[in-house]
């Protein structure tokens, strides 16, 4: 059986040595167009920000062999065919044109199985100044050295053109090698894959680090002349910038795809079936090339992840192999390291869900992610989205100082298992003092939900209050005067929590009650003890002072 | 709606809380014996080796208010009376007789619901001396604040008797309060909740720690006069000590249910339904004295966790007040802090799955809990159990220095579902390399049972190594001679990987082939490479170099 596979980034050798681990007599070659192969790109920003100290360390095995083409063929038995370009595929006499890119040679191999594993490249908006030669992207290990260049005389003023992924990774590794940083974002805020009042949290902790931010702010030009950058000049005004880095997205390399005829999905990837065949069943597509499905709508999606390329890669060959596997889907799971802060999310954002047509139930949950009288808790704030009708959790989002991955991690398999926030919250979920509170994050949050939704607590999000007339609601601030000195939110009347029951008649009965407190756990206490003596419209500030997205006092008295 | 709640540490006050936020007009008794509420049990370890500073913290709430009688009074208007036992339940006229054990004055409390939360207690081994003023318990805060004390006073030889959590996590507590450690332990390992190559990296990490652990030896007294302990005495010998700790277990405190003839189940605790009622279902049980349910077994079992207990308190309250919910059972998931390492594991042990009638595969994958390029990233050691029949993830177990509790927790879930090892290689982890490897160590575990369970691969434990005779095998040692000299196995013959291919005839073919190398991943490569050349008896050993749990030979040249 000859295989042959295009791209050596993740997806393509895992399916080839995966291919050879079954079928020992199978011949793979794999085509590469650059010069590494099997290279760790989601640790290029690390490496950027000297967290990575070699550039090898992202070339090599865990035991620090190279993953070179001898490596492969001594190995794995797969021949690598570096610096060689495929050209086009013959569908019909199943060959694959290629170029040595060395030599100018070129040459046809034939196939039995092709894999395309021809990954993504970054999106170049179409913006005038863009091939100046300090702007960059941050794809491959070239761009690493050539940006590292650049930073390696003296502080610099860099630009980052969005607010994705990407843009934030690497605003944070430029803060590292002592840049100031701005970030310039067309849409009303950053990181798009999270509903807005958790990105609003991750944009206040970058500010808070230097990282300058502008939502809803479109670049039009890149300024300068030669060898030097002055700004980046934008819809609203100038920006002073020695480099400018891309993190608009990236797109799927699917020219290959299309001129072989392959059937390309709506989301521009090349359409796969679960076994990663394309619409030529002996042509398979993996990792960053080809569409995804996701797991809660069931409809098509583009996530381009190494840990999904990793997967579609194993299932890939064992189809090839004759063997049966499937590749269900994915989640949108993300995690991402952005200073002191950790984000991560999965399964449906709020806007996804509405768009989807649920009836959304949500929650905003800060606390403590480990017993609370430890010393290393630290504070993680947790959003769950979940439908009214089944009370299915669809999807999860956190951040904070912290551990968010685990709770997400939890969250993806509750999801993939299509579990309500009954089942989640009575999952036995490990516990000690260190690790979590007797009542995980991600229980209490369920437990908030079904107490939504059976109508015991009434929510209101910060951005539904902000809409709201000062004057239609009562603002109540259950929370001990102490910390009310300490930070305070605009119109609000205090009443500690403890003293309520007794001073219940300084609340007007003609007005919608909104009680908070820090964490708006004490405010359901409030809620309750005010329904309890009458009150009936009674409303709990979703996340309280701790997720308050919007202005707070500091230092009142 | 009367209701008298017994005992006022986790599960009794939770439920207590919750019956009063749904059914604000009940009238809801505690009755505690001792003097403190809603305590923080878990927390005694770290009170004791000073992480917590200060007793008031595992009383209070998360914003340090006390936890007290006057608290639960106006916050939750719920009645607590301290140092009041409950003496007997008459549940013909439906009273609780109760005693206020500061007047001696005795009292009659009516109820429509009972709810017995009466937790558990120390298990005292009947040994000679045990009743010695320097033996202590770790059970409660005046246990605690007795063990600190004599601690006040220099250096001491502290003997734990019982290598169980508590014992595990007393151990270390009291080496960060510079005693000299012994743990006596009756069975072949310490942690019996863990299979044996699990425990026995945990073992060898606390010995490393300078805890000593004599394991299969049995304590049979503590000598000593008047005020000082001189030593335990053992089976194996005297063990000098100037105080003890029994870590024997807990056992559930049933008296008063069982004097008023409610079923015990086999395991000694209450008996309850889904409902968390007993036999008479006025009366219900939560918390540490009642029993649970395996949720992979379907059997009774008795897993006394502050975790369980809080949802077992919300799934009373809620039937108590007519609502309905359950409790489904639990997986015995633990985790726990060792000094450097985290140890956690949930679902069945591979003994347990193996006396519950399953056929077992299991795996034991040690890797770098994240991306290895990232310089925190630590190594952490993993097991899986699985039925072969079905592919179902039974049980999982992990420890190191790496994230364990992640693991765990998704592996809960995932059990938690019945999904099998191919749904669980396939979950939609969140991914960087801050977090965790572009394969989850569960996943990469997940696809090592697969390649058992389809046959790709045929493993071979550190156990069943040990009792092959060492002439019947080849050991073949797969990693590169740099590896071989820091460290090696006995008996090994060395040919890296990369020099397999070319040297396959320095190998015998007339005996059984084992293969190993750091971490399996290798020598799999190995074994596949050997099986191509018409080597059809080869054999991985699980878990390579990393999870040897023998001796191994350090700077051999």
């Amino acid at each position: 059986m000859k295989v042959v596979v295009i791209g050596a980034v993740a997806a393509g050798p895992k399916t080839a040595s995966k291919i050879l681990r079954l079928r020992p007599d199978a011949e793979v070659t794999v085509l590469e167009k650059g010069e590494f192969v099997s290279f760790a790109g989601c640790g290029l920003p690390y490496y950027l920000s000297n967290v990575v100290k070699e550039q090898k360390e992202l070339l090599s095995t865990p035991i620090g062999v190279p993953r070179d083409p001898a490596f492969f063929r001594k190995v794995k038995n797969v021949r690598v065919l570096i610096r060689t370009e495929a050209l086009t595929i013959d569908r019909k006499s199943r060959q694959v044109e290629a170029k040595n890119l060395q030599t100018g040679e070129s040459f046809s191999l034939p196939y039995d199985k092709l894999v395309l594993a021809t990954g993504a490249q970054p999106i170049i908006p179409p913006i005038s100044g863009i091939n100046h030669k300090k702007v960059f992207t941050l794809h491959n290990i070239e761009d690493c050295e050539a940006i590292r260049s650049v930073l390696a005389n003296g502080d610099k003023k860099a630009v980052i053109i969005g607010g994705g992924l990407i843009g934030v990774e690497t605003a944070e590794a430029l803060v590292r090698k002592d840049c100031s940083v701005t970030i310039v974002e067309m849409l009303p805020q950053i990181l798009s894959v999270l509903d807005w009042e958790i990105a609003r949290q991750v944009e206040l902790h970058m500010r808070s680090k230097g990282v300058e931010i502008r939502t809803e702010t479109k670049a039009l030009a890149i300024e300068g002349t030669g060898d030097e950058i002055r700004c980046v000049t934008t819809d609203k005004g100038e920006i002073p910038a020695d480099l400018v880095i891309l993190g608009v997205g990236v797109r799927p390399n699917v020219s290959l795809a299309k001129e072989a005829g392959l059937e390309i999905g709506g989301t521009g990837a090349i359409r796969v079936n679960r076994r990663m065949q394309t619409s030529d069943l002996d042509i398979y597509a993996v990792g960053d090339c080809a569409e995804s499905r996701h797991l809660v709508t069931g409809q098509p999606c583009y996530v381009p992840l190494g840990s999904t390329a990793n997967k579609q890669g194993r299932v890939a060959a064992l189809n090839i192999c004759g063997l049966e596997d499937s590749f269900p889907g994915v989640l949108g799971s993300m995690v991402c390291q952005v200073f002191d802060f950790t984000v991560a999310r999965t399964g449906l954002s709020e806007a996804q869900a509405r768009d989807a047509g649920y009836d959304v139930v949500t929650c905003l949950v800060p606390g403590p992610d480990r017993a609370h009288y430890m010393p290393t808790a630290k504070p993680l704030m947790l959003k769950l989205i979940t439908d009214r009708a089944t009370g299915r959790l669809l999807g999860a989002q956190a951040t904070g100082p912290g551990e968010a991955a685990k709770r997400m991690d939890v969250a993806a398999t509750a999801i993939t298992a299509a579990m309500t926030v009954d089942q989640v919250s009575k999952l036995d979920l490990s516990y000690a003092p260190p690790y979590s509170p007797a009542m995980d994050n991600l229980i209490t949050a369920s437990d908030v939900i079904r107490n939504k939704i059976s109508g015991a607590m009434v929510g209101i999000t910060p951005m539904e209050l902000r809409n709201k007339p000062a004057e239609s609601y009562f603002f109540l601030d259950v929370r001990s005067p102490g910390e009310v000195a300490k930070v305070a939110l605009s119109g609000a009347v205090n009443i500690p929590l403890g003293a309520l029951r007794d001073r219940v008649n300084e609340i007007p009965r003609d007005k919608e009650i909104i009680a908070f407190c820090q964490v708006s756990l004490r405010a359901y206490e409030a809620a309750l003890i005010l329904k309890a003596n009458g009150f009936d419209r009674v409303k709990v500030l979703d996340g309280g002072v701790a997720m308050w997205p919007y202005e707070r006092i500091f230092g009142k008295q």
